[in-house]
């Protein structure tokens, strides 16, 4: 089969070789105007959606699919699957635990008396005194949650249907979790029913000096709500990963703030070696003219 | 039993009613002059091991004795028991993870990234690229160690003799196992053996770039031969908790190293609610005649 590789962020020289190599008998090209079978893509150059009508599979190289949907030149009929990459997944579950485990063991507080010269401890919390609401059930939300509740977190998880998890408490009820939460984490995809989910009303309902982690995307949060709830000492900590504007502009507020801990939209990034199993099963399944797994529901938006 | 509570630390206000409640048949004191069968201790006044003489069980409320055991007025004879506290042993490994995982995902060089508002993204390294060698593979080190792996980091620990454990690869010879390690992580009891084994030594047998963890005793670290190492950019980042001199002076140049990260000795405190049943399962063992857990022995050191 012909495959198409279109990004203007994950960089082809890493891909090729281990795609080609992966999938020896198909032929893979970048960026040339003809036509394909599958194409594999993110963040794909102005002009590549609207060439690819009547492809048999568009297959994300990213697990948030949420800037392909909202491209007006998206063509209509033509699969779209995410990319659930297990690399990923650990990754993502990395950055939560360090960031719970910073708020946690008040290593955020610690880092300013540091700057002090200032020796003083904080009371120490068991992980069981603790309760981190989880945003987002999915592939991400779950791992993390597990990984949460193996070190002796209680954790609460919020998704739309109710779900079946080992050690988390399930959640459909927002307002009904986030009065037991002393931390927050957003894990969810970008939909219209959760942008802005982050906002002072739901901070208001979170315990006192709770934690924000926000990992999913910037349109999650409403900016000028968190900054209120810092300032106003009801929230203790954020950390935020991902912004409507990227790179974060240079005058936003949010990079001196005392209160926030930015990364650059780093937690997690897909991992080719890992990546390229998940794409092979794809290609196999539009070769054998099988449905390919990790489909977009249009609908729902994710 | 008439059982002694002396400490300078830990506050008898918040253990003796958990003790009286655990064993309302014995009586509790706080540093009356009469003698007694048991005596709990963490740092006790000026004089108190000196009256101890033919005490059943000095019971240490640390897990750290290194204190009590250099202190010339040790009553010679008397048992000693370390305290294994399982939410201290969670605590501390809940501190290592948080620091591993703070310099495995960049967090160390975000933050400073964020100091001058700057967004640049490095490279991200799956947890099975990276070895975290553990010195020291006690109750504390082989609970990290498990917690480490089961994230799916190659877990490399040494100690006096070979250990097996699960998903750890066990040595004996410090020479060998340093040169596989891109982090150090230093649990040891703190010995005559182990005193200065961060040395400038062993940190250059490390991989480039690694992070040191300290979170046993300032005397296993060679503070001149850290800051040589940092400074000459192979070693990449150094999280210490303990130091020689406790509160950190404020003259001390760790404080402002933009290489250190600094706590004040609270990457595990003893924690009342989970301790307490480990004290009373040694109150019992000295009633009934038997010998109780976990006691130091005196040659080791610990």
């Amino acid at each position: 089969m012909d495959i198409l590789f279109a990004s203007e962020t994950e960089k082809a020289e890493f891909w090729l070789p281990l795609l080609q190599r992966a999938l020896p008998q198909d032929r893979f090209f970048v960026g040339e105007e003809r036509s394909c079978d599958v194409a594999l893509l993110a963040t794909p150059p102005a002009g590549t959606l609207a060439r690819l009508k009547g492809v048999k599979l568009i297959q994300s190289l990213w697990m948030g699919v949420d800037k392909l949907l909202a491209d007006p030149e998206y063509p209509r009929g033509v699969p779209l699957a995410r990319l659930i990459d297990p690399g990923m997944v650990a990754a993502m579950s990395e950055s939560v635990l360090a960031h719970v485990l910073d708020w946690h063991r008040h290593h955020d507080r610690y880092r300013a008396q540091q700057a002090r010269s200032e020796w003083r401890r904080f009371k120490q919390y068991l992980a069981s005194d603790r309760t981190i609401g989880i945003l987002g059930l999915g592939e991400l939300g779950s791992d993390a949650a597990r990984k949460l509740a193996a070190l002796g977190f209680r954790v609460a998880g919020y998704s739309r249907r109710p779900k079946q998890l080992a050690g988390v408490q399930s959640f459909t009820d927002l307002d009904a979790m986030l009065p037991l939460c002393n931390a927050l984490v957003c894990l969810l995809p970008l939909t219209p029913s959760t942008r802005g989910i982050v906002n002072g009303k739901n901070l208001a309902l979170l315990k006192p000096h709770s934690c924000v982690i926000n990992v999913a995307r910037g349109g999650h949060v409403v900016v000028g709500d968190l900054l209120k709830s810092l300032d106003s000492g009801h929230l203790g900590h954020a950390y935020l990963d991902v912004f409507d504007s990227e790179p974060l502009p240079p005058a936003s507020p949010l990079w001196k703030h005392p209160g926030v801990t930015i990364t650059p939209h780093s937690a997690a990034l897909t991992e080719p070696r890992t990546a390229i199993a998940k794409i092979v099963e794809n290609v196999e399944r539009v070769r054998r003219g099988e449905t390919p797994l990790y489909l977009v529901d249009f609908d729902a938006g994710y």
